[in-house]
């Protein structure tokens, strides 16, 4: 495996096609990282964030882009994967239908296995505490318990190379990610957030996921480049 | 989603269809589990696993079977996924070719999705440090930092449902692990261990996994129940 020994900074950035994870891709470039970007077709709703996620990789210059297959539909329980639950329109109490088991702890997992082949010692995500939206794997205890485990779980750990998980939005309200990503220069129309986007990646402009990044630019004080159905 | 209520003990049993989980699960039963098996496709050159697993499953009364599609030869790495790492015959020193970059995590990750989907609080897993070859996926702090990770991860461990992993074989020796596998009843001419099995599931004798296995059978005291390419 190849250790990195250039002294070259190489990241693994979590790339769903999101406004939130194209802005960590954004920071993860301003800091220096070569960037490796990784997304998942895990059989979710909104596959129209899987060709959002290849373009902007290429865009921004990741130097390798990997889309995994994974059939999260198998496991069920959301209403992302599972077309007998209805993406819900309003805001419910407690931790919504939306929600996937465990789904960040597979794709951290996955992430550490690629930086480990490529000796990459840092991994970035675009978790957030502010608009989590209930989930409990977005929190930041999640994420201390996961770098935890991240370094006893390699061949790097076990030779003392720390790995850290960045999440650089974490604190950020949404429209503060997004002043963030404009000062980078990012072109958010190129992202789609939309829970039930279609085939052309246009958004439904209703779900829990458009609310919060439509109230991200209103707060702003920026004109929404979001493209939607009607 | 199912907070199994009724007072039934559901465990998620990661069963490859090898020798040490088929034991794993055989103990899970005794404990009074319900267990519900699951089996990862991961493009492992050890395919015939995969229908040992199943046919085990059944065999054994699991009340479902769950084979999980991931391409972990994607991120490459290890000559169990990528065709051009050779597998070794001969022992090496260190963590050997045959590791898969953070397999077990991801595995794990994904059997947490399930326990949380079904209202389990148990997932069992053959890991094991006396035989573990060197993995740093099979140590004990390794097991100890996922628990942690998993009670924080998931809508049970935010409402106070402790999980636990179960590492039943983490001290045993594979003659004893044999031992105990035999005396729960446990057919191992069922199991396939080996890293280069045929498509009848017929192992080479010759590598790791192999060599471990006879060597199980020989200390136990036991004839070898498997079959052999010649």
């Amino acid at each position: 495996m190849n250790k990195g020994g250039s002294g070259e900074k190489k990241a693994v950035v979590l790339l769903s096609g999101g406004l939130d994870s194209a802005t960590v891709l954004a920071i993860a470039k301003a800091e220096g990282y070569t960037c490796y970007s990784l997304a998942f077709d895990y059989g979710q709703r909104h596959r129209a964030e899987l060709e959002a996620s290849a373009k902007l990789s290429q865009a921004m210059g990741c130097r390798e882009h990997k889309v995994i297959s994974l059939d999260l539909r198998a496991i069920g329980g959301s209403a992302l994967t599972d077309d007998t639950i209805h993406v819900p329109e309003v805001e419910s109490e407690g931790i919504p239908v939306t929600y996937v088991p465990a789904r960040n702890t597979v794709f951290l997992s996955i992430a550490l296995g690629w930086a480990e082949v490529l000796g990459a010692n840092a991994i970035h995500i675009g978790v957030n505490a502010v608009d989590y939206s209930g989930y409990p794997d977005c929190r930041p205890q999640f994420i201390a318990a996961f770098e935890s485990l991240a370094n006893v779980a390699t061949q790097a750990g076990v030779e003392g190379r720390h790995l850290t998980i960045h999440t650089p939005l974490m604190k950020m309200t949404k429209a503060e990610i997004i002043a963030k990503g404009l000062s980078l220069g990012l072109d958010y129309s190129a992202t789609v957030s939309c829970y039930q986007a279609d085939e052309q990646g246009l958004a439904c402009g209703v779900c829990d996921s458009c609310r919060l990044r439509k109230e991200g630019f209103s707060t702003a004080g920026i004109a929404d480049p979001t493209l939607y159905q009607e």
